[in-house]
């Protein structure tokens, strides 16, 4: 996960970028940075931390110019341990006297074949698999145009893309073909604006009916003559977005490929409870991301009362999956709820939650309920396992790491300590798209059932 | 607001106390201190900001000791535009080589006259209410015992007082005789805590049904012989409970002299609605305080659909009521929420509050769902209209300030830019107060009518 | 140690007082306060480290008005350990409603006395023996005028004192008939300023030939009428000047109580060349505050050449008698010189310090030069043995930690691994002294032979 | 001017690195960097400031390993407004999976021609001068060793080098074939040490008669099996040390190219007395960098006293000439020094220092002076007028900043408001240099008579 934004053709560039970041915040908490380029020069800010803690007025002010890329930074493999304000993106290099700067959602998996072959040569300044692809496009660029180096370089580059790329008086978004990830670019007052989701576009203002997808393959170039558009295909006849989009990460009021997430969310909660109906006292969404989910059960056990504010998200403490490092991430957990023990106490509770990593959140949510007097915890869970590491941009770093891909679900149950729990299926995942008139073929599901489309990267893979 | 915690008896008492006002975060964003005891010694820590932000692990190990009081600061008149670390409560002064502390929530009003009578010789370190107390309790505890002291001194203070009171090996609990503000305790392990709100005491695992409220005019002690109480009286025959705690500031998770917050709030939406139906396409909650109104006000108009989820609020940019200074305000204001455009275009909105104090937050609501394309925007409040400011410890200034002290319904309705605008009011408060079998002559509704229950203060007020 | 400085009558006094705590920053790093009064209103700001490092330009534009004070803070015994920003001076409290502020120093010895008499019932906010000062200061002020409070409570004071007080419109300087610490007024354009040292007013442009000493026993009140004198008398016939501000401590740039500091310096080392000739191949003062004492002892001991340059103190690594705790101390130490190892290597040194105080300091600086290759090292220190500590204003805090109240001449040579070591003596201060023709009996030189001219306080000293 | 150091086989070479840029904190305070590697991992740390400032134990802890590289930066013309953390050296790549690190003290003056010709193809990350540098020996890296590649590469550089250049288990420092800039190298323990200035040397204990110059155009490579040399030649016959070191910049304990600093300048203020016998009542160098010079004025003219007392410099605000900023620099000047005034009233002032390049702060403290009752200031100057800007490593930008590129010397001495002023020649440095038996062909005086021995690059040199 991270995500991108640009906007080109709009007076402090900056300023819509760092809103629009904000919008889709959700994509990842661990470091933001913003580049522009006024007229030729480069101006270039990054941060550990959100966008809103750090992009203040002060910094804006030194982000002048009608052109500027963002990006929203999750922690990967690469950075867990170290704070590397270098690996922050966007990445910028100087070639021919001009800058070339890139913001980039997905991950390649490519790049060490590349820096044995076509990439020698290179002076690596980061270990960004980004990097490989800004070095390409360098390279290709010699005597070509921009939108031109960037079809070429994408043939040559395995795994997922959604990236922002800007020169002086150009802003580049492409998709790969999969479509793996969402990029949404609109018109905007005299520019042009590209954000990963629609709820980055829409925080500045643009409304739904205005937004467009970037295209499987597409490859668009913003400038002050308008737009141009190019297309590479890799023969695949189908695409590969990421059903976790809509499951977890995506932000609720976006829609991505067809699907409004919230929609999808209460859809999919309901056809869980249609599939497993389970009695309790009350029906309780794990906080901020399984309400919806929680509220589709409800919509269909309506005999059962639902109490979303039983458990309550504390804010300002982070997220726990966006946080690096093991121990880290259980102190979180261990602040970030708010308890109202006068309504668990001696009650059944249905617990409904999107999905199961690696099982340390749900450990711990289960303790709290049952040291507030909860009679029975039924958990219910709306992904299937996750069995497999993602390699295209989700922080699942290795199997060992994923709670199903070596326990049962007795076993998980046993291990988080719950009365009994439940998984979704791939099957009710496509029931839930297919509702929605869209093709499950077109979504990815390899971390469910190994279905990679793409080749595994040797050794250990660097996520963006 | 303001929020005070105490634990004695407890190992680490701080850390206690820290988790316990991180659990009453809602009283106050503004600053937070915490003083423990170490047998003989003080030792005391003081920041702007919130609890989260500040007490980390390295922060307690400065607090050692089995006894600690901690203090949420709300901004007040006093201190808006200043940064005043002194005046952050705990505050402290050595008596008879022996430290005595404080940390208050509420206001006195007679502190001026004290000034000039009681405390003459006084060189005073601050200007708070809170000091003239603990003057007070100095001179009066030269030869007596300290809750002698502490009664004897709340016959002189005139306003509200829900107090923690720390020396060496003791720990006071006070509250004034009309029980103006929350305060809540429990036996813990082998000692004893308390806090101003049972979501306080939840977070360190207390369970409701071991909470004690602090009656009205209630003193108890605490200390390693147990606990003693005394009792002062006014001679009032009827409480003056808060009504603004339940309706907006209180945490959602308290109970409340009788009252179960959360069910107060899905009652008083449910009575809104019987009172005034109106029709739209869909209801929707203001985040964080109103979405229980509106979940209310929904189950009583069951043919309109509620969608809590149009408006997120995005958390780590404060909560506009609790930021100090009107610019300041207005800018939060901006960025505290995401609006989901696709569900909002061509829609008419039913939009569910809980209060209007200044109608700037309201203002800005309103205008960003007409960007979106809102059809019609009809504004529900719960609250009654906000005439009067209060003067025992919230923060609504002056009566200028106070947009319904100096227009009408209608004229309010045009500045917020709605098509319909509603208010509450005092009877139906009574009615659904009355519903949890509760005398509503024991609650405070100065805000709404002017029918103080004290003395005014000279002057402008200082509040806690 | 510690320094003083006020302003009143000069539009912005902060900033003179600003600079005149930079003009005296040799007498404490530890912290710095300035308080201002713009007409009634008090702005108050306190840090820990120095003038330079904390007060910039932004900071003085929060401290409005023509009245100012500030205080240059020395670690003292009862704050090595804990940063307490509260007992940073000047100390302020508000008494029938206005501002009364002071900056002290020296050490008052008989706080606890006061404590259990006329303070009795004083809730103490430090426990800085400045408090109980202004404590009684507050006591008699009920229906006199300040001066006269002043005048009166110095009575009741035993130890030392100058002093700056402040409240709206009046500046008041004040020096123990003792004269213990220096104090320094001069006119300043329209108003009047008032500094510990010379150094500090000529720091901001006042000439020698302007300045004026607080004569022992006076009380100076300024104000917009001019000025106003008392003057107090504890029937002593003789002063107490510190003999160590001349030695040690003093800015070289000053003069204090008729002795330039400078000519002192060069005076004593060459009285100590004439009692002590040394025979070595070059002369080495121990940088800063022995530099001018080598220009002495060369002065006289033509034919050794002086070489001050052999040890670099590096700077922006502070000063090690002002840091407070051992380990820190050493820490800097180690780091605070740059060696000349080229010139050191074969060489017989002669090396000169103006004081040996636990002789941590001289250690590593003799095992400094034998690590760089130095035949001899001879050691000539200017003051006499240290034997007592100083109760009245110098951070010497235990007789234990002085190392000449213990140990031998030839034991301290054998702790400090020099070949030989000699101390001044009594008798060649008051030569020198003598020289300059002044009464040797005005100076204090208790902690050289414990002949204190004051009742020592009970228990640990809190020192100013 | 900046500096280098560098360590191999040394355990935690970063502390031993850090110890040597503290021992040259002479040669920048603008920023610091140290680059450790551990094994084959790269660690790296980069500040603005100094390394006092900034390398304290818990960032030390954060740079393991045996092997490390440091950096000294002085600003340059390229980012005196911007803070760019990327631009702090060392600069570091990876290439074939290898980190490849360099610390460049000089300034190559070809870049701009590179950059068309051999690197056409490279993505810059920097606009340093040093990238070019090093992404060369990339490009020649492919199949030889890393000292060939050096080698080779600094055929095709012009202009100023004294680097050091780290990769996993090799240390390389290089030295240009005309010596410009100081680089000096000893054994230590079991491993190497490499820095810029013998007084960095000194700081970790190497005495004089272990260190060793870089000789002209020599290649040193250090590793576990010890060292290995090359030497590169431009068919020069004569060196360029730049004479400005040991006149200014140069730590006084240092000795470069033959000459002691301290000598050097020692000798050159008695050569200046000599030919310009000047009659005041006292001497006074300015602080600190020409007291020295000060010294050796006076033991010329020894019936006037010097007094180097009179001016103190004030520390911790930084050192005028390294400000970046013309603002900035005024606001510091006026800071840094405490003056005598008691000293200066009515005398005639004979003023020494090393150079004037603006005028700015000579003018100051010629005003400074002047008000507080000097009766005539008469300024000498050691260096000749400085009327050219150097290219090869000192901050003297262009030549419309040097005050004598426009101005004769009676319109500086109106300019600065002296008295008499009057420079030093080429001559007299002849002079001085053939003192110490150094060929004085051997020294660049470019800045003086802009005799440069190297192309001038296109366009505003980019120094280092």
């Amino acid at each position: 996960m991270c995500g991108v934004a640009g906007a080109i053709g709009i007076p402090n560039a900056a300023v819509s970028v760092r809103m629009m970041m904000h919008g889709q915040q959700n994509r990842g908490e661990r470091a933001c940075g913003i580049l522009s380029i006024d007229n030729t020069i480069k101006h270039h800010e990054r941060f550990f931390g959100t966008v809103s803690d750090n992009f203040d007025d002060e910094v804006l002010t030194r982000l002048p110019g009608d052109l500027a890329i963002g990006h929203n930074r999750y922690p990967t493999a690469g950075d867990r341990t170290k704070k590397d304000l270098a690996s922050i993106q966007p990445l910028a290099f100087r070639h021919h006297r001009q800058v070339l700067a890139i913001g980039h959602n997905g991950n390649f998996t490519n790049k060490e074949e590349l820096e044995d072959s076509d990439l020698r040569e290179v002076a690596w300044k980061t270990e960004l698999d980004t990097e490989a692809f800004l070095q390409l496009i360098i390279k290709e660029n010699a005597n070509t145009d921009l939108i031109e180096s960037v079809k070429t370089v994408m043939m040559k580059m395995r795994g997922s893309c959604s990236a922002v790329i800007a020169r002086p008086r150009e802003l580049i978004a492409v998709c790969d073909p999969y479509a793996n990830r969402p990029l949404i670019w609109a018109r905007k007052d005299r520019g042009f604006v590209v954000a990963s989701e629609s709820s980055a576009l829409g925080a500045i203002g643009v409304l739904h009916s205005e937004m467009c997808e970037v295209e499987p393959g597409e490859i668009i170039s913003f400038s002050a003559n308008g737009m141009r558009k190019e297309k590479v295909n890799f023969g695949n006849t189908h695409c590969q977005h990421c059903i976790f989009e809509p499951i977890y990460f995506g932000n609720p009021h976006s829609r991505q490929r067809g699907l409004k997430i919230k929609d999808f969310r209460r859809a999919l909660g309901a056809e869980i409870a249609r599939q497993f109906p389970i009695e309790a006292d009350v029906i309780v969404g794990v906080p901020d991301s399984a309400l919806l989910h929680a509220q589709g059960y409800a919509s269909v056990a309506k005999h059962i009362p639902l109490d979303n504010e039983i458990i309550n998200r504390r804010h300002n403490t982070g997220r726990s999956f966006t946080q690096p490092g093991q121990a880290k991430r259980e102190k979180v957990a261990e602040e970030k709820s708010s308890y109202d023990s006068e309504e668990i106490d001696g009650k059944s509770i249905l617990l409904v939650d999107d999905s199961i990593v690696r099982g340390t959140t749900m450990r711990k949510i289960v303790a709290a309920l049952r040291a507030r007097g909860a009679k029975a915890i039924h958990v219910v869970i709306m992904a299937p396992q996750i069995i497999k590491p993602c390699h295209t941009g989700i922080d699942t770093p290795t199997e060992e790491e994923l709670i199903a891909s070596h326990k049962s679900v007795d076993e998980i149950c046993l291990e988080i300590g719950a009365d009994s729990l439940g998984f979704g299926s791939v099957e009710i995942l496509r029931t839930v798209v297919e509702s929605f008139d869209l093709d499950f073929e077109n979504f990815c599901k390899a971390c469910f059932d190994g279905s990679y489309w793409h080749d595994l990267p040797p050794g250990i893979p660097t996520q963006e």
